[in-house]
């Protein structure tokens, strides 16, 4: 690794300051390139504190990934068994994407780093910075007319909203139809997008972002009282690696069931780990709004609110906004 | 262009022979350079008779492509408004999902005078040579939840059928759900894809390709008892311009009709102009096999049969075999 002598400099330090003029003097390089490979660690996700004469500090050494770890991790038959790992990317769906298109098998991960134009849902950016969150972008084949993806959306968020659970204790909740929350902020977003043909569906890639170890810091402003992290929830940093195995192990068991169930009992879980039913709802489309408190998934994956006057309403698409 | 001087040649000579001495000469180029250029121009869809002693007599000019003059002959607003004119490339549809992930507007157009690896239904191969066909791929922008891609489908198939009737007076006529025959002959294939997010329509490639000014011995056998050609059945050249025009002028129309009155004239007109209805027809699935009388579309686009028993089915996806 490019940065590999400047790190050893840290280590050896452990918690100590480290003067420019030190590192300018063992590695052989000016103190301007002292600061500019600082400032690279920086955008890698490394956290330095900077004190005029002392020198600078290493604070926060990001997680990073290594391919024999994942691998460790992650004990599928197929979800995961093709891995790309990136250090950045503009966006794990559009290198899923071109990997499909050219034939990528079902199961091919594309993990990266970082992304400078990570993708949300409706067009949306995801903020994705370096060495703190997982990025990532899951190729499946599955064999549905493309009616059903909607349920194939649901099913991710019951497999990641359990890895999560599982992996950190955190209680995660969905909220309709693809966010996991913590206490009412955004901790992770699913998107998933297929590419059909009539009306089956050719491949389809699930996006999935997780906010793992970042700080309230490391959020712009805009972000702060709407999204937060795993390490925020449970004050103590989670292992990507880890977490990456399990949302895989999780996924490639919920997909057999639901291959050999259908989609009933996924349902039934969604239901269970549900942050938004029995919550006041609102939904605003073109045509409507639709408000009321959520009461369930329809069988087709639609959320059912019943309204103030007693109607029952299915929505099917948009955003839903939890008002109470 | 790089043949210029040698097409201005044959020019001269209108339909008699050129001696590849004569070529050699009057070009300051080598005979094994004369050879090279006839049979990269054989690539791009001329003709020749070669005879020894006489030399090359040019047979068939194809009809290129010039910009100015699809220009002329696309009179629409939207469908066809911005065009990428390509000599070759793998798949217009390839080419086209790019551009749409790019960005590209409603109505982007990628034409290409031959595909290499012209993608089909179904994963198939559809042989695009050059010069002689029209290949070519539409971006859409629908705003139509997933489940009217068929509708969208059979739209294409009535706009396409009907501007190869106005266009060459051949009585073209729609298979179930997208390909457009000729006395039990395929003259057209066309392919929609899209990509969705959840369940609504990010985008849509509308691909068509048309066998135009093809003739019997440019198939390869195995396609000759299958695909027929405009000029084949019509007996004379197409300007593909002029039909490229003709799918965008009916395409916009249809397209705009079903914004504002729905599928319903579509279904009807589809009828209209159907070679299934009133057929005996199979359809084999993993799961079943339906034969019977096709009837006619039902409301969202999917065929209706009879049965020997009676029944009434509607074949929804997959294949349809017209066995007399």
């Amino acid at each position: 690794m490019k940065f590999k002598l400047l790190l050893d400099l840290f280590d050896e330090k452990s918690n100590d300051f480290l003067s420019g003029e030190e590192i300018s003097n063992r590695l052989s390089i000016s103190r301007a390139a002292v600061w500019k490979q600082i400032n690279q660690l920086r955008e890698l996700g490394y956290e330095f504190e900077a004190v005029s004469r002392k020198g600078y500090r290493l604070l926060y050494k990001p997680d990073q990934y290594e391919h024999k770890d994942l691998m460790q991790n992650i004990n599928t038959a197929v979800f995961g068994s093709r891995l790309h790992l990136l250090e950045s990317t503009s966006s794990t769906q559009i290198e899923a994407i071109k990997l499909a298109e050219e034939g990528a098998e079902a199961g091919t991960l594309v993990i990266s780093d970082m992304q400078t134009n990570g993708r949300g849902r409706l067009g949306r950016n995801w903020f994705s910075p370096a060495g703190k969150g997982i990025w990532m972008s899951l190729v499946l084949r599955p064999e549905l007319p493309v009616r059903f993806m909607p349920q194939l959306t649901l099913l991710t968020g019951v497999a990641v909203c359990s890895a999560i659970r599982k992996v950190t204790g955190v209680e995660a909740g969905l909220k309709w139809p693809n966010d996991i929350l913590v206490n009412g902020r955004k901790v992770c977003g699913i998107l998933l997008e297929a590419a059909t043909e009539d009306n089956k569906v050719r491949y389809c890639i699930a996006g999935i972002g997780i906010d793992v170890n970042l700080s309230e810091l490391d959020y712009p402003e805009d972000l702060r009282s709407i999204a937060t992290s795993l390490k925020i929830e449970s004050g103590t940093s989670v292992s990507r690696s880890r977490l990456i195995g399990e949302v895989m192990n999780q996924l490639e068991a919920r997909y057999l069931q639901y291959e050999n169930e259908g989609f009933a009992p996924i349902l039934k879980e969604w239901e269970a780990l549900s942050a938004s039913i029995g919550k006041q709802v609102r939904s605003v489309t073109l045509n409507q709004v639709i408000e009321g408190t959520a009461i369930g998934l329809s069988d087709s994956g639609g959320l059912m609110v019943l309204t103030e006057e007693g109607k029952n309403s299915t929505i099917f698409s948009g955003e839903v906004e939890i008002i109470q």
